[in-house]
């Protein structure tokens, strides 16, 4: 089957915020949680999605936004999954503001969507300067990336509510201090739930998603 | 000794494409040779600079410009070696265009230098929107992000003269297939030199450092 390629339009709205909460209370009518997935290229975002979709696709059901400058080699791999996916294509732009993530969801389509995920374009400085109008943000750091990124790109981890560190199992080979970097982290923003993972195995995976399976949970009984 | 911080204004120019040429124009008459070092966060400029720092710092005068939106931590590790070096604040901006390189030249001071670095603010995608004006410019894509990368990131490696792989002491902990990677960057670039390098272990600097001490050497002679 082909991926659906939706090329995205650049926003004419001035005002982010507003079209940001006008999609989340659509959302909230409609009982449907959307989350942000933002990331450096290639800290894992894919493979992240791939296992928590394997592990929530029998709850609910699941609906998926791969926004890239350009390919769909991510859309492909979601598609495995079985669940509903649609690649956006970003006519270049470095990252997605609400009214871009608005003409994502229609291409999707919100017939019969408990939970829809939207991967960002991988890029740690831009999407974080935009509500998407999603539900909740999770960014998502790996560990060859280094602990000290959230001195570096001190917004990124200002907006967003989850910090998902990834690719543990590599932690013997790189100079990277998981408590400085949860620190680091903290000192940005003392709220956000901090998760140690490592997508390919599984490690810290149960953590991430039940306190996803909870917030899905929570925003529909509020619907 | 402390760092030396400059605060970047935003430009006021509309053209860039034309203060680019005139930078380039101004370091052929002065003889100096600036390179722009772009990568996704943590591939490793820091790391690759500081060895190419040392392997040629006996033969050129070297200055560095470290841009960050925030933090000191990268300036102060190239500080380490010796040679003269400034931070610049982006103040948010994912990027840095011509007259963003020139005041960092002007706060570098041009006496006495033969080779410039420029660390770009570390991001895949608005980085290469901008010429800085810098002579050449060298993408540092690093083996955990992904042999896709040059597919979703196509303009990156269109617009760069080298690609350096780094961090190849890991290959064996990742599902990274180099000639995949070199084919892919490739097809966006025929012309692009590649060089697969580990900088912490060393593997493969020559041949870089030869490419860049051969330029050096090229720009001087013209000017």
């Amino acid at each position: 089957m082909d991926v659906k390629i939706l090329e995205i339009k650049q926003s004419v709205f001035a005002n982010n915020n507003k079209q940001a909460e006008e999609m989340r209370a659509t959302l909230k009518d409609s009982g449907i949680y959307l989350l942000n997935v933002m990331s450096s290229p290639g800290a894992g975002k894919t493979t992240t999605l791939v296992k928590t979709i394997e592990a929530l696709k029998k709850q609910w059901k699941i609906g998926v936004m791969e926004a890239d400058i350009d390919s769909d080699v991510d859309a492909r791999t979601i598609m495995d999954t079985g669940v509903k996916t649609i690649q956006l294509h970003t006519g270049g732009m470095c990252h997605l503001d609400a009214e871009m993530t608005r003409q994502g969801l229609d291409g999707l389509g919100l017939c019969d969507v408990d939970l829809v995920f939207l991967e960002n374009v991988g890029n740690l400085v831009c999407p974080a300067e935009f509500d998407t109008g999603a539900v909740k943000s999770v960014a998502i750091l790996s560990v060859p990336e280094g602990d000290d990124k959230p001195l570096k790109y001190p917004l990124m981890f200002q907006v967003c509510d989850v910090v998902l560190i990834n690719k543990m199992d590599v932690l013997p080979y790189f100079d990277f201090d998981l408590d400085r970097c949860i620190a680091n982290i903290k000192m940005r923003n003392p709220k956000a739930t901090v998760i140690s993972i490592c997508a390919k195995s599984g490690e810290g995976m149960k953590e991430w998603v039940d306190w996803l399976d909870h917030e899905v949970s929570a925003w529909k009984a509020q619907s």
